[in-house]
Parts: structure tokens; C-alpha cells; sequence
């Protein structure tokens, strides 16, 4: 059987990621692909690195995309701080605090794990109790916007809990990046990860990480090597490092990076405190909307992710049917429950791109039609 | 200072990788971003496997690609495949023999070298001394098509001296996957792995891979948890495998699959046959031109890869300036000399969608107009 060029249905992306793509980022994709070691590639590069110090609002010369998803760009952060016998506290208020106790364990690291409800912030006394009861711990991990709830964490309060007692921090800003403050220089954060395809809109496939002087002097006095070859730092920064000569280390997503290239752009130009109005002001009107049609959050007000919005699927309504119908009638994806979340909520997403009115409206009025 | 959208060269592309992408790859990455659950996009997840197993000639189940460059699909066969302890026989004619053997290390395994003279191909009959000499490996590695000589060994009795002394084998077809000859179930090749930047002409980003049963069981088997959670086969393949429901593990790289899947259109419509005779005709016009010219090749004759040529830099030949006025005034990248070959060769690819006459032509002329 012959298989033929794929052609996909143009979709409204409101679930929690990937987001809409613009127009913009998407022929960004398409512009011809040049050599990893091309010098204009080289030179395009160090913009992105300048363009992420601005959208993590850090001096950070660490700072850069891992060539995968999201995913990698916490085994990255995980990878290269944790030694094997490292023990590391972990607060968990959703699936991807879970997903950090793997990736401790699986460095060899013990993970103290610190546990909140889901729909809630993690909480700084559980914190300081669990670094209290663990002097020998040497990191703290926490997720800045639980993306499977929607919550959001005082990340300076944890940062500044861990700095307290002589540890690292690593923050998992997946959702957060430039869709609500985030600031790494002035929380002091040691080391970050995120993914293009949240409020950056650009596709999957890149993770943006930056760590502070503090985390690369860990890695770099390690005295076992990352086991990961492909996301060892002290290699990749040879590639995208520093002044002066490149080392070829792997060949980087070329036409991924001139997507995130045009994303990160349009971040600058559009400003960061815009960015984080807009998604502000794009929250409200959807929430306004869903509490019109008598449906509620899981998150109290103070602790919610604009651009997250996780809401309970109303009595008797059948979550798997509505989601279908959307895609199918709309085009409008929206995002199902995760892990113990699953069948109880949806997640409707206002991230970047795809934060704006027309799409409030729209998702209001198609879940009108369905419901 | 305000960064501007970012604008490439349209360069030629004759190097090792990343090779010329075509414009219907590059429109597909522009087509709109789908989530990574969506029905349609698990379709042409499906697709994609279906054509990398035409790709492989394989009818490997596990077969997919993993969601970044190739050097994670090296790392994605060692991870899942070396369990602490496990000796490992790793045959080093070039650069990449190198990196197996640290990622071979990082797994906590024990790497047993064999080496040969980069430029040549592996010897089986070394293989075979260092197989008697440590009755208890249990894996043996080696590369297909080394990127950094040019020299394609002879897979099929590396294989079957493998399977001889009973361990499995990992074999790199980062250069080799539709360029020249490869036959995974014939030559019963257990894990395999590629790059979509090679001969398939996508861009970079994306690594196909391909395991057997055989190694599918010794995963299965382990008595220890693969130590990268983004690269453990045992939860990939909830997202990519079998029939049924499909798991949420990682955001995949939507955009960069929608390329990947249509430059396999273009394999499976060619024909993989015709893709390896063109490959070998315009090698050997290249070859014809450049002897011509009085530059001689790397690799005895009966070894070359037709899709990279690696070639001595003439004496007295200035390399980088060479290669700097090809890219400059003639927007025509070829390779560098890799680890000891650097300034002493050029590698000059003839992949996919560059492989053709007219880049043969144009490469000859520029390099007589710079010489």
C-alpha cells in the first residue's frame, strides 16, 4: 500500500501544549537548512541564547536550548546535578513532580519526597520540614506551573527555603516561560528547564534550560561523569558555548531552532510584561465565561496558571465524548485529565500564540455547543 | 539591540549532514501543529513506521524514531541494551566507534576495544579473536557507515560472528539508512539506529531506530531500570507502540515528523533499489572528476560509501580557507576532517536529495575555480 503526503486539519490548540503555532514561526520552519557548524547558524545561535537571558530574565552564560523535548530538558537538569548517593528533596503536587523522583532515582540520586494535593501549591513549611529532617540533602526539585494541574508555586519562597539549608534548586518552568513572571536571576534559581512548545509557541522538540554559576560549578566538580553522553554539559558547551572556537558535539535540530529562533523574537518584541498581561487578561475572560456556564476550578483563585486553566468536568457529562466532539465539530482540541486527574477534569490552555480573545470566545461558545 | 528574524543562505549542502533538504520536506514542517495525541497525528505516527520498516527492511515492531538527533539514538541502544556489568564488544574504526565506547561507559558497562586504522573497515577476524577472548560478552557494536572516514564495513558477517558467540548487535547506520545497501532482518541485525539529516533528507533532529525481538527481550529482562527515563523503550513504545491505546510519555516533535514522514514518501515512491543506484552513480562521477583533478580517496575502493567521499586535501592546500571560499562565493558546504583526520581530508557528501548530477557538476567546478 502506497503511503501519501501528509496533509493535518488546522486545529485550535487549547489543550496544555503544544500550543498554536503562528504563521510566522511555522514558514520559519520552512527556510532552507544550512550546516550545524555554518557560521550564520553559529551566529543565529547566540541570538537564541540572547533571546532565552531575556525570556528567563537571567545573565546566565548557561543558558541554551537541549536539542529534544521538554522531557530531555529535565533529564538534563537531573543528569548533570545529580551524583550517584545525592540526595535530592522533591516536592511533588502533580505527575511531573513524580517524573522528577524517576529521573533522581534513575541517576542513582535518593529522592525525600514532599507531597501535596493535586490542585495545590507546594506548600514552603513541607519544605523546610523535609530539609530540616535531611541536612545531608544537597537539592531541592519543585515544579514552578504544574502542567497536569495547573498550579502555580512561590518559586522564590522554595529557592530561597533551599538556598537556606546549602541546596541547590532545580525548577521545572515547563508552562511558566514567559506566560507568568519568571524571574531566574532575581529568584536566585540554579537551574531551569522548559519546552518551545508551551507560551513560547513554538513547535515540540526544544527544550530551553539555563543553570547559574552555582550549578555549573556542581557539574563541574563532579566526580563521575553525567551518564548521559548526549546532554552532558561540560560537552554540549563546547557547542554552544562561550566565545571563540565550537566543538562539534551533536548536530543540533537546525530548522527546530529557526522555529524557536522566530518565537523567541516575537516575545521580544511583543515584551515580557505584556506577554504576561496578555495571558492575564485572557484568563479572566475565560474564566468569567466557564463560571457564567457553572463550571469551576480545581486551583484556588490566587494559585492559578493563566495560561492553564484546569477546570472539573461538569456532573454526568461524559469527558471522553465532549473532547471528540470538540476536535471533530471544532477543530478545538482541549486537554483531558492526567493520572489521578484523569476523567474528572480538562485542561483548556491560553498559551502564548493561542492567548486571545477570538480563541476564548470560541472555545466558550463551542463548549456551549456541546455541552 | 533588537534581534530580526533570522534568514539563512540557501546553501548546497555536500558535507557529512546535515544534506539538502527539499522543498516538499520543508513545506511538510510547515504544515499546522497538531497536539501529540491527536488522532490524526497517531495516524501518520503509524505511517512513519510503516516506512521506516521499508526503510530498515524490517519487520521489526519496535520501530520508530526516537524525538532527537541521532546521537541520542546511539544512547538510546546502549541505555536500554547494557545493563551494569555487561562487556561489550566495541569495534573503533573512526570517530563514532569512540563515542559508543563512552556511551558503553556511561551505562556502567565494560567496553572491550577493538580497534582499526580509521579509513578501514572493521576486521572481522579481530572481532572474531577479541569474541574467544571474552566468552563473556554479551554485546558487540560497531559502525555500518562511519561519518568520519567514509568506510562501510561488512554488517552481515560482523552479525553473524556476533550471533556466533551469542551476543546481540548494536550496529550505527547514521550514514548508511536508503544510501547503500542495509538489510536489518537478513543480516539480523538486533538494534539499529540512523539520523533523519543523512540520506533521508529531513532535517536534523530525529533519530529512526529499529530492534528485534531478541533485543526487545533482553530489555524486557533487565534486571535494572534503563537509566534515562526519556530513552526507556519499556515507556516509549506506550506512546509509539502496538495496537490499542496509546500513553502519554513525552511531547513529540510534531513538526519535525511531518518532514521525517514526508522524506520517507519520497524513499518508499523512489524505491530504495533506484536510491541506492543513484547514490552509486553519482559517486562514481564524483569519483571520475575529482581523480581527474588528482585528488585521492581515504578509503580503498572496495570500501567507499557512495554517499560521503572522503578525500585527501591536496598538498599545500590551505583546508579552512578552502572550505571557507566554497561556502563564501559559492554557498557550497563540504566536511571537515573529524578527530585525527582533521586537515588532512574533506568528506564531501552525495545524500539524498543532494546526491544528484547536478551538485557532482557544480562541486567539481568549485572546487577547480578555489584550487
Amino acid at each position: 500500500m502506497t503511503i501519501t503526503s501528509f496533509h493535518p486539519p488546522r486545529r485550535t490548540l487549547m489543550g496544555p501544549g503544544p500550543s498554536d503555532v503562528s504563521e510566522r514561526v511555522l514558514q520559519a520552519m520552512a527556510r532552507p537548512t544550512v550546516g550545524h557548524m555554518d557560521p550564520t547558524f553559529i551566529g543565529m545561535m547566540d541570538e537564541v541564547k540572547t533571546l532565552l537571558q531575556y525570556a528567563f530574565q537571567t545573565k546566565n552564560e548557561l543558558t541554551f536550548a537541549v536539542s529534544a523535548p521538554g522531557s530531555a530538558g529535565m533529564e538534563c537538569c537531573f543528569a548533570n546535578l545529580v551524583e550517584p548517593g545525592d540526595k535530592v528533596i522533591v516536592c511533588q503536587n502533580g505527575v511531573f513532580g513524580g517524573r522528577m523522583q524517576e529521573n533522581v532515582e534513575r541517576c542513582g540520586g535518593i529522592a525525600v519526597m514532599v507531597y501535596d494535593d493535586w490542585g495545590t501549591v507546594v506548600d514552603p513549611q513541607k519544605l523546610e520540614a523535609a530539609l530540616l529532617e535531611n541536612p545531608d540533602a544537597v537539592l531541592v526539585a519543585f515544579v514552578h506551573a504544574e502542567t497536569s494541574t495547573g498550579a502555580q508555586s512561590d518559586a522564590k519562597t522554595l529557592v530561597a527555603l533551599a538556598h537556606k539549608y546549602d541546596c541547590l534548586a532545580i525548577v521545572d518552568a515547563v508552562t511558566s516561560l514567559t506566560g507568568s513572571p519568571l524571574l531566574v536571576d532575581e529568584w536566585e534559581i540554579d537551574a531551569i528547564y522548559s519546552g518551545s512548545q508551551k507560551c513560547l509557541s513554538a513547535p515540540p522538540g526544544l527544550s530551553p534550560v539555563s543553570f547559574n554559576a552555582r550549578a555549573a560549578e556542581k557539574i563541574q566538580q563532579r566526580s563521575t561523569k553525567v551518564q548521559s553522553w548526549f546532554l552532558d554539559l561540560n560537552l554540549v558547551m563546547g557547542y554552544w558555548g562561550g566565545e571563540g572556537k565550537r566543538a562539534y558535539h551533536h548536530t543540533a535540530p537546525v530548522n527546530c531552532l529557526y522555529g524557536l529562533h522566530e518565537s523567541l523574537v516575537i516575545v521580544q518584541d511583543e515584551g515580557l510584561g505584556n506577554s504576561w498581561a496578555r495571558h492575564q487578561q485572557n484568563h479572566l475572560a475565560l474564566r468569567a465565561g466557564l463560571e457564567e456556564m457553572g463550571i469551576g476550578f480545581l486551583v484556588p483563585e490566587q494559585d492559578r496558571l493563566p495560561q492553564l486553566n484546569t477546570v472539573y468536568i461538569p456532573d454526568g457529562v461524559d469527558d471522553a465524548l465532549v473532547r471528540s466532539r470538540l476536535l471533530n465539530e471544532f477543530d478545538l482540541e482541549i486537554g483531558a485529565g492526567l493520572g489521578a486527574l484523569a476523567g474528572k477534569v480538562w485542561r483548556i490552555g491560553l498559551m502564548g500564540h493561542a492567548s486571545n480573545q477570538k480563541n476564548v470566545d470560541f472555545c466558550l461558545n463551542s463548549l456551549r455547543a456541546v455541552l
